[in-house]
């Protein structure tokens, strides 16, 4: 029977906030957004999988701190997308909730692909075709999950018990969902056939909306007032904050999946990884011929001897290891972790001992991102801090003033225009300026090319929050 | 016999450059000048173990790059010296021929103590007790070694065997010296009462001169030269190039010690260490209750779990180490070492392979002394720079220009006394200059505390070398 496919939305959740891969990822620096195991990152991959004749525009929801990441990495693939905008973190039944409400208002037979924005898989074609595979499961009203035949007794994934009998529009229904299993009960779901659940699903709007209804009115009541009172803000739609508060953090696995009739699970057969710890990036990434894998910005940077089996990253420092074997050893400008690649599930812990106890270095990364470009703290004193300050072409900075520091900036690459008070003025390499304290400022790029500025902030008080920003191109204020 | 004890003139060899210690020493930063166990460095414990009525103005001989460091290290102190200066690398016998010259000059039965100053010694009241004991044998014209009780069967250390009859001055002949043994015959010596070879040597100055014009006279007639043709330059005596670099590469053991008729050694009760490995600086370190040993410079920055006999040291950034047993992790701000303790012997040859690939990271430290102060880069573009420069009180940089580089200085602590051409300014905090490309210039602190100056070069050319010497304070035009 030849059927005539219906366009799939594809729906990316970029809102979660892993810190598993510590120190590379943190609060700030999900590693959805990372170039982990390629100079793209794991939500650009995902995009750009979907970015095929089966599926229509994708619609990204995100936390509303990540959202000029999202815009960003959207751009630099040249791909065009809705970006709907959580002002606070849920789990995935309020993402899928919100956008099954966005996508019905237009069309509610609407097929949607919720996606995790921070998987792995390696066969981009295969996946395409499953998704094809799944379509007539799903218009016929089930809410299909991808199982994903095991390789491994992996004790860090969920699994699904898949019924005997294939269902006669493909897959199967589902006998249950289970946990993350210890490492023998594993064993015995591999051996009876049971799949990995990796948390990407396929369904009408409708279907899901309905099941909602039924399983979760709790969710989907705030979700929908919040996805019918959004408002626009720039390229961003921003789901109502009051409603959206209403709800409650709950994976759609617990709100909807596991008590609906209606879902069926589709065995899959190409490889994937949640990259849910260094173990697991480990895992998918090449390895040489000791089965050491290798990260490194620069190629003299990493020096390994008598090493095997283990995963190796740098920022650009010399990071050398010797006699070693199956560690993960990452090292980023402000950070390194040593310790057994098999218990990078352990992390966690150690990253929320370590949060407790450092307040300043484990939530921020060295380089931080903004709208206009992104800065890097490169030296700091008591009473000076200097950074290195990059603002892309035609982006400039918030109208802004401090109320504890004075600031002297010196372009090193590009040209920039500055704001001080009522004058504006042009400024180009190895020129450099002084803003006063409490003076109304701003900094341009009207370029080209990246303006790059070297900052020597001098104050008693130095921290980020002393900026009273007068206006600013990205709503910020 | 109550023997009246003539004064010991300490000569403290401090011209090694050992990269064992990688990535904290480096050529340019060998460990006998870094804070290793204790905020004094192995050099400044060394001088401070024979400051005591027992010993007279030490003498300090380091190669020429080192003579800085050397002043610096003393000032901080308040201990004064004589510094001579090699004008290259030679080994210790050179570095004790030029003393025992230079002491003969003055009184030729003088007593000398040679030290290396990269060594440990746990209780320094011991060391001079044995050092007074010592005293009658080498008046009597004996070259003492210090012999060390073995704790150990170590493969690091070479042994002596001592002669079975004490001599009457005291200590024992010496039956033969032998290298660095494997474990099994390690394990023989010690059961046959050899004794550690530290290095250090107590002797009459003209006893080593007549041996090393017996046993080796192609050191010691260059070394009289270069000694007698010495020169004054500022604190140092610079020992004369053309006939010092006639001298040859050998340790006084093969020189001397391992050919004369006069060695004797004295068993010595001390805990000793030449700090010649990672391994050897855990074992020196106090230790928590899981035998790991932390350094780190502030309280928060180390974090270990689940982790046992290791040895882990952070200049700053968070390390988290999990689940490992005895390994070194060391972390700078350039470079990062992981191996297992016990392996730390094999550091050598890694370094060297790392040098050979990375000619930009490993011989440099991120902060370089300077007789005026210290800089340390802390970023770098494509034609950019920034350092902080930080400039001791009453010292200043020569007068200098540059043919490549343009140089923006932001004061950000103390005061600057600049020349630009013929215009002196001083500029306080929160200033800043710009010094143009070949204009003349020099930086000074004419104040009372430590100047900090951020510097923002840019050029197309940027390494240290653009630099055109005009006049300088430290004679290194």
């Amino acid at each position: 029977m030849d059927v005539k496919v219906a366009q799939i939305i594809p729906v990316i959740m970029a809102g979660g906030s892993g810190k598993r891969l510590w120190p590379l990822s943190r609060s700030s620096m999900p590693k959805q957004f990372l170039p982990l195991t390629h100079e793209l990152s794991p939500f650009q991959q995902t995009v750009l999988r979907v970015q095929d004749e089966l599926f229509g525009i994708p619609i990204v929801i995100t936390h509303t701190d990540f959202r000029f990441f999202v815009e960003e990495q959207l751009k630099a693939i040249s791909v065009q997308g809705t970006i709907l905008l959580e002002p606070a973190r849920r789990d995935s039944a309020a993402a899928i909730a919100a956008a099954s409400v966005y996508v019905h208002e237009k069309q509610p037979d609407a097929l949607i692909l919720a996606l995790a924005a921070d998987h792995y898989i390696e066969d981009d074609m295969a996946f395409r075709q499953t998704c094809a595979m799944a379509c007539e499961s799903a218009q016929a009203g089930n809410i299909i999950t991808f199982g994903i035949k095991p390789t491994s007794p992996h004790t860090q994934y969920g699994y699904i018990q898949p019924e005997k009998t294939p269902l006669t529009t493909g897959g199967y229904g589902v006998m249950k969902f289970v946990e993350k299993p210890d490492q023998d009960t594993a064993q015995t779901y591999v051996d009876a056939g049971f799949l990995w659940n990796c948390g990407n699903f396929l369904f009408r709007a409708d279907v899901m909306l309905e099941e909602l209804k039924i399983h979760a009115p709790h969710i989907l009541e705030p979700i929908m007032q919040a996805v019918q009172q959004r408002t626009h803000d720039l390229m961003f739609e921003r789901l109502a904050p009051a409603p959206f508060l209403r709800t409650s953090s709950i994976s759609i696995d617990y709100a909807v999946m596991e008590k609906t009739d209606k879902a069926a699970v589709l065995p899959c057969d190409f490889a994937w990884s949640d990259l849910g710890t260094w173990d697991a990036l480990w895992d998918i990434s090449p390895h040489d011929a000791d089965g050491n894998a290798l990260h490194h910005s620069s190629s003299d940077s990493v020096h390994i001897s008598h090493t095997t089996g283990s995963l190796i990253r740098s920022q650009g420092q010399v990071v050398a290891v010797h006699g070693m074997s199956d560690v993960a050893v990452i090292a980023t400008k402000d950070a390194v972790l040593v310790m057994p690649r098999a218990q990078s599930a352990a992390l966690k812990d150690i990253v929320h001992q370590i949060d407790q106890q450092t307040a300043h270095t484990a939530p921020q990364a060295a380089k931080e991102y903004r709208p206009w470009g992104h800065y890097e703290e490169i030296d700091r004193g008591a009473r000076f801090r200097v950074k290195r300050i990059v603002v892309k072409p035609d982006c400039r900075l918030s109208l802004q003033k401090h109320l504890h520091r004075s600031e002297h900036w010196v372009i090193v690459h590009g040209t920039a225009e500055v704001t001080i008070g009522d004058c504006v003025k042009i400024i180009q390499e190895n020129e450099s300026i002084y803003i006063p304290l409490g003076m109304p400022h701003r900094l341009a790029n009207p370029g080209k090319i990246p303006l790059e500025v070297i900052e020597v902030q001098t104050g008693s008080y130095l921290a980020e929050d002393d900026i009273v920003r007068l206006s600013d191109d990205f709503n910020r204020i």
